[in-house]
Parts: structure tokens; C-alpha cells; sequence
């Protein structure tokens, strides 16, 4: 990891984020295919796939995790998901930082565009917090989880049950060792709560979660933050409260269930499909409101610089005020006495419109490659885009062609649309300005 | 429709277009409802939801026109399809003008906001070009149509026929008066050939035709105009080329045809989704891939101030320009030697996303009204808003409920997303500007 000083032309950071996730999947599938890690022979493909789903963290499989892999095969699986979901960059500086290495300059700028941070300075010092507080935040939910799951599994089990599902959760990976992921667990509130505690703090974003650390009263905390802290409180609400009402009735999913049961199965279903992918019912049996519902919340996504992929939830909100901006005839989005920079919009409608055009292509692809339903099938890619894992079932019924390209839907999504058209278009600043004439839309 | 000289707060045009469009759709429910209109007796929601699909352009039916209408029903058609099409302001400025009136400020400012003109001065002028140039090619098109038709059905039969269908072409309604639209004709260049040319030349929008008209050169064509053209070129071209492919080995569609009738209906399917909503195949044996492909087509539609909807050819190649653009690092999105507006850049993206918005609202009503399929669902309502009248063939199996929520998408669809919320919402002009403050996106 260290710099060559005199380098001509330094690698890119995207280069860099893009190639550190394609070596951790090589290295993943590598590992499943080695007889050692499954109980049964599995294919290239399916190798390759599980580890790439681990590897973005999200949580989709061919296999189910608990039978297929032993545990040679699952702790390769929690190494995935924790070096996938927290950053190959931030563990590289912990290395460096342990082997008291000096962080030259260039490593520095590739932590800042793996955090999204605008400035070089300090760069360090988020990485050490943000690494404290992941393992502090997973150590503390290992003991929750390991007295909680005591009586039932005893201890070895459910200390090892306990650290295999915190990592899933706090990275958002959505992997369980049960055949029905939590299903089995709908009824139990301190998994549905620890667990959702978890991947909404994973999902926030690590500046966020710094820049809180940072400041001593809420009024201090930075635009984005608010918006990060905000967004998350009104699309879960609105969320836990929508999957509730549609699903009142299905008899296949809630409906015959006491109503404090309803709430908690709609809470967790209102909040996973952000990002996390657990899910504590079968997305088969969900109306087809809900499920077009849960695909724009796979979409969307949660935050920049966190677990989460999708657009980020920052990226959704930005489009919706400049949208309202525009209809009210400010020159400017503004939320909370800030205004944001027609930069940023642009910068959003960008990522919006490649996200979209990959959706829309891979469905598309997918619906040529393989003889499946429509809605499973274009639920599938959402899920792969926004490295979300939840599935309507379907995972298992992909053709060889379709499971490679649910692959590269899952790395896109997880390095994000823009890392890759920066990795594939040469920029260049271009300063000449030709005449305006108008353009007439809508 | 004269304006009272000393009222104090004008009426404004986004209302009186959607109030025109209103006013007419209820004068053809009222005409479809009675007794003479139709051969069997017809509910009050099937009268408004073919009045509205007519009015709008759209062309979905939930029963086949032909059969159940009479001729004094067809003629309603064919009035609320040429009213509604070429628009209700042009036909006003034609009665002022041919009684002589003079044309107030007002009624100007009406059309120029209906005809997305910039300037009052020349639009009185552009109107009566308008009117001149849609009558001649109309009467030229029956002409040829007739001649054709004569030896199939009699003079006084093609030459009624051709008066309909002509109409329903320029204007992209997509009514036809045989059962199965245009199936019957998929291996009969001349209908294919006049009456495509006919909706591609309404759905280039009339200030392109009318820019064509004034330059000599078509160097002098402005940037709009310039990127109708090249856009209806390519997107043609692409979208032909695609259905082609896709359906090529599909034995319920092309694949038992020979190869040049394999070409004519694959052209006809590329060219009628972005609006003329004719069809020479069935929707409902397509391909998912082909009918997503068209989803996306119609969802984009074809010219500003044209007889199209969806959210405009323009509005879609800004986005693309903007985020192209942006990837290349540049200030504003270039195109043929001209930069093109921030503004407009951003009325792109508010339309797009208030378009967006109104098609996955509505398909997630009405999967929760309709027990039907989701595809042919999506489908139909995204024909809907782009107001093309292509039907995977459930649009008889609606709810009362589920008709009216498609008549509310065909008529937001018609009037254009920003003209609704512009009439919903009371612009301010904001000129005070708060600090800016940095957003993470993506
Ligand atoms: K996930
Ligand atoms: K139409």
C-alpha cells in the first residue's frame, strides 16, 4: 500500500476503490470454491457470486449460507462483509497506522474520496474514530445478542450466532445462518431491534457519525448531517407505516397475526429495505404495492460514505428540493436556512440518472438471458443495484450469464455509478463556453 | 373567450389550458353518452374514459370504437382527437380570426404559454402557419389514403375512413375503426408508411415546423429544432433496431413472418411508442425486454408543444447532455456548437422527476385497486402518461375506480406535469439566499 514517491502519474482513487473491491471478490471466491469451505460442491459461478454478494454487502445467495458453507466457509464469509462493508481503505490505514507508518500524501487522498471527505487534513483522525466506534458499537451488540440467544443455542453457539449476525447487521449484509433468514425470529424484539439498531447506524454513514461525535450541540452539526438524521426519521416512518397498511389484510404475510406482532414485522420490513436485506417475512407473499414500494426504497438507498448503496438517501432528497425549488421559482434548493449549490444538483441528477439507466438496462438484459417473471426479476436487480439482498425468491433460478450479471449490478452498485464512469471517461476541464439558445422541455 | 379589459387578476394559463382541456372532455362524455352515440348502451365512466383518451390523444379504449360506436359517435371521436390534439387555444385564435376580433394581450399570452413560445410578437402569425400547414397535409394524406383504400371498401367507406384514421394519426391518438387496430394492415406499406409519417410529423412539435418554415438553411435552424430532428432520427432508428432484434425469434410476433414484412412491423412497433399508440402487433405476446424497451419510449415521448406527451424528447436528451457533461467535468452541457442553459438543465430535471413520480404513484394505486398482473399494469399506465394508447389488452378489465385513476394520468399526461403542479402550487420569487453548505451525494 505504500507510495512509490516518484510515481509520474499516481493511480486514481477510483482505480484504487474499484480494484481493492475486485481483489477482495477474487480472493473470496478463491476461498468458498476450496473443498474445506463448503459441505457440498459449488460452482465457479455460485463462488463467485456469494463472494461478490458478501463483498458489497449485500446479502443475495444462490446457496443458503447455513447448510451450504462450513464454518471455515462462514468466517470467510464475516471477513468479506467486514472488510466489503467498512472499507478497504479504512482497514488499510489501520494497518499502516499499526505498523507506525508514515500515511503519505496520496493514501490520503484515496481515504478522502473512499469517505467522501472535502478535506485532506484530519483524515487520520476519522479513520481512528470511525474504526473505534465500529468495533466498539459490534462488541457491544455481541454481548446483547449472546446473552439474548444463551438459553436457546448455549454458549459457544450463540456467541459464534451472536458475532456472525452483529457483522452482517452493523455492514448491512443481510447474510443469516438460518434457511429462512429471520423469518423465524419475526416474533422476537430484541433481534428485530438490535439488529435494525445496528444496520440504521451502519447505513447512516461514517461522516455523519463522526461530525455528531465532533460537535457538542445539535445546532453545530453540519448540513449534511440534519439532512442524514432527518430523511432517516421521515422515509422510515413513512415506510414501517406503509408496509403496514398494505399488508393489513394479506392473510399470506400479517394479516392473520395479533397487531403487536403486525407492528414489529411491519417495523422491520419498513426499515431493512434500505439497505440491510434481513427480512422476517418471504417477499413472495407480499402484495405487489409493497413490493414496488420496498424496489424504489432499495433505490434510494441510505448514506453516502456508510454500508449502503443505492443513490444515497442525500442524492433523493437533494432531487426532491431542487424539484420544489424549481416549482417555486428559487434560484436554489434550501432546507433548514442553508442552500445548497447547483452543484450538488446536477452532481445528483447525475448519479439519479446513471443509477436509473443501470437498473433499466440490467432488468432489461436479464429479461433477454433468463425465462423468469417480470417483477421478481427487475426486484432482484434493484436489490443487487442497491446491495440490498432482498429477494422475492428467485436468486437460485438464474441462468450462469444472469448470475455474472447480477454480479456486476452488485460491484457497480456498491462502488457506486459515478466511481465507475470516472473510471471509464477521461475528464477533461474544458473552459470555452459556446452561445446559449433554448431548449424547450416538457 | 374575450378578455373583460379591467379585470384585476388574469386568469393564468396553465389554468386555462387545463380548464379548455376539462371543459371538452366533459362536452364528449355528455355527446358519448347519448343514445345515438352508440350501438349498445355504455356506462358513465366508459363515456368519460374514452372522452378523456380521446381528448388527451391517448387512444386506450375500453371497448372496441368501431363496433360500438355509431357514426355520429365516431364523428365525436374525431372531433375531441383534432380539438384535442392540435389544442384548443390554436382553434380559439382561428374563431377570433375569422370573426374578426382583434386578439388581446391576454389571449397572446394564452397561446404563447400553450405553444411554449418566448415571444408574443409572431405568435398570432405562427398560429395561422399552424392551422394552414395541419389542414394541407391532412387533406393531402386523405387523399392518398383514399385512393388507396378505394378498391377494398368503396369510395364513400375509404373516404370516411381515411378522414378518420388521418386525423387520428397527425394527432398520435391511435384510434383506429377495425377491432384489432392496425393488425390487420402489418404487411401494408402504404397505411404503415403515411400515417407513421403523419404521427412523426405531429409529434415533432410546432415551433420546429414553424422554424423549418421561416429559415432557408438548415444552419440557420435553432438548437431546439436541430436536436428534434437529430434526436427523432436516432431514437427512431435505435428503437426500430431493437424491437427488431428482440422479437426476431418470437414465433407469436415477427418470427414466423418473412424477413421484409419482419422489417415493416418491427419499424411500425419502433416508432409508434414515443406517442402514435397504433400497433400492428398484439403488446400482449411481446417480449418482456421489447415491452420494457417501449416503456421506457413512451415514459419519453416526443416534442414540446406537439400532439405528444411523456416528458418530451428535449427533456430526455438535457438529462443525458447534463449528466454527460458532468462526468466530463464540464460547467454546462454542450451540444452542436451551443451551450445550454443551468435553467433548463434544472426544468429537466424537475420534470423528469415530477414525471417519475406521477407514473409510480399511479402504478402503485392501482396495483392496490386492480387484481391484475403488474406488468401490463405498469404498462398501461405509463401509455397512459405518455398518452400513447398501447395496451398489453387489459385496459376492458378496470375497475370504475382504476378508469378514472388512468383518465387523471392521461389528462396530467396531456397537460404536462409542470402545468399541473404550477396550478397547484403559488410560485414565490425568493431572492434572499441563505449560506451554502456542503452535501455528500451518491
Ligand atoms: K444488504
Ligand atoms: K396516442
Amino acid at each position: 500500500m505504500q507510495v512509490i514517491k516518484q510515481r509520474k502519474k499516481p493511480v486514481s482513487p477510483p482505480l484504487v476503490i474499484a480494484g481493492s473491491f475486485i481483489l477482495l471478490i477474487i480472493l473470496g471466491t478463491l476461498c468458498l470454491k476450496l473443498p474445506i469451505a463448503t459441505t457440498t460442491s459449488i460452482s465457479w459461478t455460485d463462488a463467485l457470486f456469494v463472494a461478490t454478494s458478501a463483498t458489497t454487502v449485500t446479502g443475495l445467495s444462490v446457496f443458503d449460507p447455513g447448510t451450504t458453507l462450513t464454518v471455515f466457509g462462514e468466517v470467510v464469509l464475516m471477513g468479506l462483509i467486514q472488510f466489503g462493508g467498512i472499507g478497504l481503505m479504512t482497514f488499510a490505514v489501520l494497518i499502516l497506522l499499526l505498523l507506525r507508518k508514515k500515511i503519505g500524501l496520496q493514501n490520503r487522498i484515496y481515504l478522502q474520496e473512499s469517505l467522501n471527505q472535502n478535506s485532506i487534513g484530519g483524515i487520520i483522525k476519522l479513520v481512528k474514530i470511525i474504526l473505534t466506534f465500529v468495533l466498539s458499537v459490534q462488541l457491544f451488540a455481541t454481548i446483547i445478542m449472546t446473552f439474548h440467544w444463551l438459553p436457546t443455542f448455549g454458549f459457544k453457539d450463540a456467541l459464534y450466532l451472536s458475532v456472525f449476525h452483529v457483522i452482517s447487521a452493523f455492514n448491512n449484509a443481510g447474510f443469516a445462518l438460518f434457511p429462512d433468514n429471520l423469518v423465524g425470529f419475526a416474533n422476537d424484539p430484541i433481534v428485530n431491534l438490535v439488529l435494525s439498531a445496528l444496520f440504521i447506524l451502519g447505513g447512516l454513514g461514517f461522516t455523519v457519525i463522526y461530525d455528531i461525535y465532533q460537535k457538542k450541540s445539535l445546532r453545530e452539526w453540519s448540513l449534511h448531517t440534519k439532512m442524514m438524521i432527518l430523511g432517516t426519521i421521515i422515509i422510515n416512518v413513512v415506510a414501517v407505516f406503509t408496509v403496514f397498511l398494505l399488508e393489513y389484510q394479506n392473510p399470506a404475510t400479517i394479516g392473520n397475526m395479533p397487531l403487536d406482532e403486525k407492528i414489529l414485522v411491519s417495523y422491520f420490513q419498513g426499515v431493512t429495505p434500505r439497505t440491510a436485506g434481513f427480512n422476517t417475512l418471504n417477499y413472495g407473499d407480499m402484495e405487489n404495492s409493497t413490493i414496488l414500494f420496498t424496489m424504489v426504497l432499495m433505490f434510494i438507498g441510505a448514506g453516502s460514505a456508510s454500508t449502503a448503496s443505492g443513490i444515497k438517501l442525500t442524492t433523493f432528497m437533494v432531487i426532491i428540493l431542487a424539484t420544489l425549488a424549481f416549482l417555486r421559482q428559487q434560484s436554489e434548493p434550501k432546507l433548514l436556512s442553508r442552500s445548497i449549490r447547483i452543484d450538488t444538483v446536477i452532481r445528483s441528477l447525475a448519479i439519479a440518472t446513471i443509477g436509473l439507466f443501470i437498473v433499466l438496462s440490467f432488468i432489461f438484459l436479464l429479461s433477454i438471458t433468463e425465462k423468469l417473471p417480470f417483477l421478481p426479476l427487475a426486484f432482484e436487480v434493484v436489490s443487487a443495484f442497491g446491495t440490498v439482498g432482498l429477494s422475492m425468491g428467485i436468486t437460485g433460478q438464474f441462468s450462469d450469464i444472469g448470475e455474472i450479471l447480477l454480479c456486476i449490478v452488485m460491484f457497480v452498485g456498491r462502488i457506486g455509478p459515478l466511481t465507475l464512469f470516472f473510471l471509464l471517461m477521461k475528464p477533461k476541464k474544458v473552459h470555452y463556453r459556446y452561445p446559449y439558445d433554448q431548449v424547450y422541455t416538457g
